[in-house]
């Protein structure tokens, strides 16, 4: 039995062993999450995604240590990694990363690190990770950097749970690299060009100029994708006053190196003092909190209706599609 | 009105427009889904993954022509190719790539592209791509190539979906790129690495080796994935005889100049002709037609649960959940 006063007290071996017990679904997950999410509602959740290769990690890295150093007037934030891993959805390898983050940020016990590899569940990366963003924000975590690898529902996901995007793009990348760019400059909040000791860094960041600007007449980065996301909802959050007033700045950034790395962390805290200002803030959690609780509906609907389940009867007509006798459509009907 | 029996006998403007159906979710949708059900399980389906530019759209291209061609004493198999592009959430940029696409296949009459962008629908892209599978079966095509970006869910996805799992890599594409191949080794059926030309092919093709080496001992690719997939959800269809012998292949190819085309259409070949003599075959379609159904279970559910909620008692949960007076998962009580 994991401790929730354990956890909210900086107990790090209870927060380890509630975040396994979110990626095993166990009933403490649930549990632990209800008892934490009184104190959630703090915490900036910072998204960080980017292609393979683009050099997430070492950014992330990076931010951290920054955002550790930066505070000379007050307590420094504590800081936790989320590494969602979904480039491992069976072998779980993102330990040996860990590894290696380990020893470069190890000492600094305002450094919380942990990797999550996705069990290959649908939909339970984004489940898993809102979860820990939830026992994070809970535990006192003042900024937690969610690192994916930006591509498909991952994007989307990230969008939804992050109140700020981080799109990394390395220089010269790949011949399809334009296609990513236009789905990627919707969700981005600030765009990073890393590597930019590389020859080709400045074209990539004018080009990504040039499709940024193509793409204003509205709302940039997040807002965008949220308003419309509102709108296809109808959630019933409006914001108070709509100031669309965010530039998605583009910076050159060397993150092995460090340089570049003091002006992002300024950006993700003007982005933040950004949304709280023009009410997104308020409208992105209302937004993520009703997707939560539209999953737990949805899960616990189907368990439910198992519970109930004539199990014989499901197994037969179960034979009878693979036997294309009937569609899966007409089974539904008689199911339900 | 769109007409089944029209999609069965080859009219293009019926199909298309059924995918269409398919992607807007419309009632017309489920119905040709039903109609065309008994008509599939037959085509041969194929999933081509791999991360932005390692060269996939030109290989799905070259294998079209290829098994178009390489059909001396038969009447040659009828091709689709579906392009997912997630990474394209919310733009649907994949139109451009079906364009430079339609002039290298035009006027072959027996193959059939169409793109299909995510529209950011959590497990709408497994969704979606199931379905156009199951229309592009029933309207009688032999060889389904899905090209989908490797990462994540999308990975998870295409290992459900698809009979075989080829996955693409190109030398030299970035540091991170070991974490990834962790991964997707186990879902691969063929590994390719494409543009063989580059100096770096040998040692990715070499690296590769050694990791599948490492991985060996027990059922490959795709095949070990579902074992395990199918221990975790007791799946009540056993193969009447397990024979472990895939050795996944890792083919040198050159797309753009089509060198090694030929070689990865027999392997293709000869993983469908191991997949039916292991019964295989059969229980990945055993699988993936459960995993339909619950999709569908899930989303009744959920719709009939949603017609009959007092609107009003949601929205103040609702509102507590944002005020932090209560977690949701309280609230999922007091709604179920």
């Amino acid at each position: 039995m994991i401790d929730a006063e354990a956890i909210r007290s900086g107990n790090r071996l209870a927060l380890s062993r509630a975040l396994t017990a979110v990626e095993n679904n166990t009933p403490d997950s649930k549990r632990l999450q209800a008892a934490l999410f009184p104190f959630t509602g703090n915490a900036h959740l910072v998204g960080v995604t980017g292609a393979p290769g683009s050099g997430k990690s070492t950014l992330v890295n990076q931010l951290a240590k920054a955002f550790r150093q930066s505070s000379s007037n007050e307590k420094p934030p504590k800081i936790a990694i989320i590494a969602v891993d979904p480039t491992s959805p069976y072998s779980g390898g993102a330990l040996l990363g860990d590894r290696i983050r380990m020893q470069d940020l190890a000492g600094d016990k305002g450094i919380f690190i942990r990797s999550m590899a996705s069990r290959g569940a649908l939909g339970g990366l984004a489940h898993s990770t809102a979860a820990f963003a939830t026992l994070l924000d809970g535990a006192g975590f003042d900024v937690i950097l969610i690192e994916t690898v930006g591509a498909g529902q991952a994007e989307v996901d990230i969008a939804r749970l992050a109140h700020t995007v981080i799109v990394v793009e390395a220089p010269g990348m790949g011949d399809d690299i334009q296609a990513i760019k236009a789905g990627i400059l919707e969700i981005a909040d600030i765009l990073v060009v890393n590597k930019a000791d590389r020859p080709e860094a400045e074209n990539t960041a004018r080009a990504l100029n040039i499709m940024l600007e193509m793409s204003h007449g509205g709302i940039n980065g997040a807002g965008k994708h949220f308003m419309r996301s509102l709108a296809e909802k109808k959630v019933n959050t409006e914001p108070s006053d709509k100031k669309p007033g965010w530039e998605t700045p583009i910076r050159l950034v060397t993150a092995i190196e460090g340089s570049g790395i003091d002006t992002l962390v300024d950006d993700i805290r003007r982005h933040k003092a950004y949304l709280v200002s023009s009410d997104l803030w308020k409208v992105k959690e209302a937004f993520r909190l009703e997707k939560d609780l539209e999953a737990l509906i949805k899960d616990k609907l189907l368990d439910q209706w198992q519970e109930n389940l004539d199990e014989e009867k499901y197994q037969d007509l179960l034979a009878e599609i693979l036997q294309r006798k009937r569609s899966p459509i007409e089974v539904l009907d008689l199911l339900l």
